[in-house]
């Protein structure tokens, strides 16, 4: 009996799929954004698809695949962009889907099963409380907690919160380690980092202990400019009024709303760039006064007057903004990917100038702006109209000569993918925790090849667990 | 009959007081904070309190008045530190105690009568739903919100939030003009500014629609540190923490918080400098693992460890903060009195090393971080240990030659106390608002003396209300 029949057996009484078309779809994620990793991941695929129903199963999977040598990658919703989900060696794909139960709510805390989709969370904490998580992917209506916590950065709210990485985001984990007898840890403070965007290589994440913020109307508005750098200036000194509540602040070149957004194209001309806003609902009249000290942004949308019918068809703003706005182009212009930069402060405006002019329509500027150590900045997630690998990696070195550091999404490791740093605290987590290595292998360099030096000044989103 | 006497005839039926004492009494604020101001309106009485219970009363009092040519000052609770409530020519001291009602609560938004305390509205919003308001004096339970917005700027929350300047922070004013039949204004967006921060000289705020936020159980902590610029680079790195919510940052040099915090005085050597924050509950963990960062900081007291016992006799975190800094100050030597600083962002830190070199012990510091265009930075209330008029002008004159501007609180006009700039906007809403001149005399220079200029370079809180 070859071990996966083995394991098959063992795991007689969980809810196990093996046929192979829905074991290769359970195995996939976005990667496919990236042209690269399209070509390098597409033939990825895992051996049997576990849906454990609690905590008590998830133990029984991973000492079965421990005694068996069977690798074991757990999956959320699979919306990473850059292959975090895919197993590729091959094996159990940790499906947890079903471990979604939102298990209490009180001021300020919501703790929650690791498999329990954003968007629901939220729908509970607002019913109970008037409360909400304080950020989300724009994969708010799909991805898992877990997911977002164990292989995303930040999104829908980071203009006031930051990042995950940012101490105070996350709370508490729950996690199982991958050994002989799975041990159950509970990490808080600054051991969370151990956990966090590893991509699941150094533990499951089982129950997660979040901070909430209040919950609000949000207002979705698009705001309009002849000139992208005026946008810019816009959202630039939107993020910084201290007393006007918004969630959200995207400036996007021209032509990219008017093609991209197709539902919303009515309300934008060819030759216009968009700051597409969330806005407290309350906050409208000081809005309405912002906007109108600026001579050159005019409001093209605002769902609180909008039609109703308008209002049904259209996707919510932040389905127009992060990632979505490359999933938006990519189903007009599959031909095109995107980037992931960062614009640092103080210069952001310039940086985002300089990189405009440097590259005009071949990469049309799409920014996010974020709180970021303290500061108001904005990230880049532009679309870039793709030609060859060289050039794509020939634009990130432009980035990177000009003082924006790129966070390479056609990269499927952690170290390459920029966002993580590794570093002797972190290895010898690993080895505590998943010492047989059997934890989505392949995505940890440190981990695969003893001689890489994860030394490194690069500016990384998680920086190493070192002290200073 | 003199016109008083009438007054007090058509006034019949309303609550009127005019024993001398009282009526003395209800025409000072804390102006003795400056011995400065001391001297100048030590003598300053109105003639009559009227204590109004509605709106109706009200209009009823101003007719009268304008009628008959009497001056009308307002007062909330009177906890002003520039004599704004002090009625320069006499007449009527317009009390607002009893026209407190919270109206109505929902998700983000109060409206509330003008009189209300501040701290009973957030015991109404926080049963009502978990809500509290943005920030608050730290005179939070005697101070009312119309005095606030009429005469204060910020404090507790302003680190998240700004100031009261800042567009977004009070929603709507309703507002009585001084006039033959005075009509009801509502203000909203870039209007707002024409009555905030103007002493009641604009009109009479009845209403107030306040954004709200999140109520969270706020833990009380004092960190120590041995040098006062170790506190000050932690508060800094702290206010730059984005996902660690802390609702006040501020810093306070040795030997201040032993010598004048005399209930929390066991906790804290005499060589020991101050960091007082209130955190979130939920955040203490993010909390420690912060301080445990710096070798340099040690937590004294946290309330929510601490003895029950010390819990309750200890006054809270944010009456040790901002006003409250220097009150206890002068009850231990009443020879003090303080500055008002902004040490401007990006060189807070220096600026203040600077300050504290140059001044030493003559001007201990104590800084209030806040949120200021976006930026974390700070502003200093320095105790000042006084000598003569002349030497707390040097003073003054040492940092705004070093680049801190001083928001003058030895004077008890709008334009040189300095936080409110006047211009031809703010002077043309006060001739149709108050054309008679009546409402709170003496506190606009713009208005008393037409050769006034009010053009300047100078640093406001406030700037003027003519568009750029
Ligand atoms: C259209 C689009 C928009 C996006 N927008 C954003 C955005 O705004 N911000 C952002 O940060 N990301 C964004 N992403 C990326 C991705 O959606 C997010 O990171 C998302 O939160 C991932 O959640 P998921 O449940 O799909 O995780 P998955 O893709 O299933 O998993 C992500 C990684 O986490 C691991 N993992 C999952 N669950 C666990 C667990 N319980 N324990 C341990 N490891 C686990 C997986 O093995 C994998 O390595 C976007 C992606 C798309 C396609
Ligand atoms: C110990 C101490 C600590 C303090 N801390 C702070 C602080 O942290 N932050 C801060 O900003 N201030 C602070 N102050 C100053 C003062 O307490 C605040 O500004 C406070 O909010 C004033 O409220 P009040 O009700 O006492 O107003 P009052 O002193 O009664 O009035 C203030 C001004 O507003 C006018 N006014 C009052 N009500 C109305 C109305 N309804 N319509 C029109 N005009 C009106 C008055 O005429 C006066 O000019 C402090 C003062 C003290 C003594």
């Amino acid at each position: 009996m070859s071990n996966l029949d083995q394991l098959k057996t063992e795991l007689a009484g969980l809810q196990l799929e093996d046929n192979p078309q829905i074991v290769k779809q359970k195995s996939r994620d976005f990667f496919w954004y990236s042209p690269v990793l399209k070509q390098q991941l597409d033939h990825v695929t895992g051996d049997l698809v576990v849906t454990p129903k609690s905590e008590e199963e998830i133990i029984q999977v991973l000492k079965a695949c421990y005694a068996l040598d069977i690798p074991v990658t757990t999956r959320g919703a699979g919306t990473g962009n850059y292959g975090q989900a895919m197993p590729l060696s091959g094996g159990v794909i940790l499906n947890l889907a079903e471990l979604n139960k939102v298990k209490s709510i009180r001021p300020g805390v919501v703790v929650v099963e690791a498999g329990a989709i954003i968007s629901k969370i939220d729908e509970e904490c607002r019913a109970h409380s008037g409360q909400e998580l304080r950020l989300h992917p724009s994969t708010y209506r799909t991805a898992t907690i877990g997911g977002f916590i164990a292989g995303g950065s930040g999104g829908v709210g980071s203009i006031n919160w930051g990042g995950l990485r940012d101490l105070g985001n996350v709370i508490r984990l729950r996690v199982l380690t991958m050994e002989a007898e799975p041990r159950v840890l509970e990490l808080t403070g600054e051991d969370l980092h151990k956990v966090m965007h590893a991509y699941g290589t150094n533990g499951i994440i089982t129950e997660v202990e979040m901070p909430l913020t209040a919950a609000y109307d949000w207002v979705d508005v698009l705001v309009g400019f002849d000139e992208f750098m005026d946008g810019v200036q816009f959202a630039d000194r939107l993020g910084n009024q201290d007393g006007l509540l918004v969630k959200e602040i995207a400036p996007i070149a021209a032509p990219v709303p008017h093609d991209y957004f197709l539902r919303h194209k009515k309300f934008i001309r060819k030759d216009q760039s968009v700051v597409v806003c969330m806005v407290a609902s309350f906050a409208m009249d000081a809005f309405a006064a912002f906007v109108r000290r600026n001579s050159k942004a005019s409001i093209l949308y605002r769902s609180d007057l909008a039609d109703e019918a308008d209002v049904k068809s259209l996707p919510p703003a932040y389905e127009l903004a992060w990632n979505h706005t490359t999933l938006r182009g990519l189903r007009v212009e599959p031909g095109i990917t995107y980037l992931q930069v960062l614009y640092p402060f103080p210069d952001q405006i310039e940086k985002v100038r300089t990189m405009v002019e440097l590259l005009g329509d071949e990469v049309p500027a799409h920014l996010e702006y974020v709180r970021f150590d303290g500061k108001i900045t904005c990230f880049g997630l532009p679309i870039v109209r793709y030609t060859t690998e060289e050039r794509l990696n020939e634009i990130i070195k432009l980035h990177e000569d000009n003082g924006c550091p790129v966070f390479n999404p056609h990269r499927y490791t952690l170290e390459e993918g920029g966002m993580k740093q590794t570093d002797e605290v972190q290895l010898a987590f690993k080895k505590e925790a998943d010492p047989k290595g059997l934890l989505n292998p392949g995505k940890m360099i440190a981990w695969e090849d003893p001689s890489y030096d994860y030394k490194s000044d690069k500016l990384f989103l998680f920086p190493g667990l070192q002290p200073a």
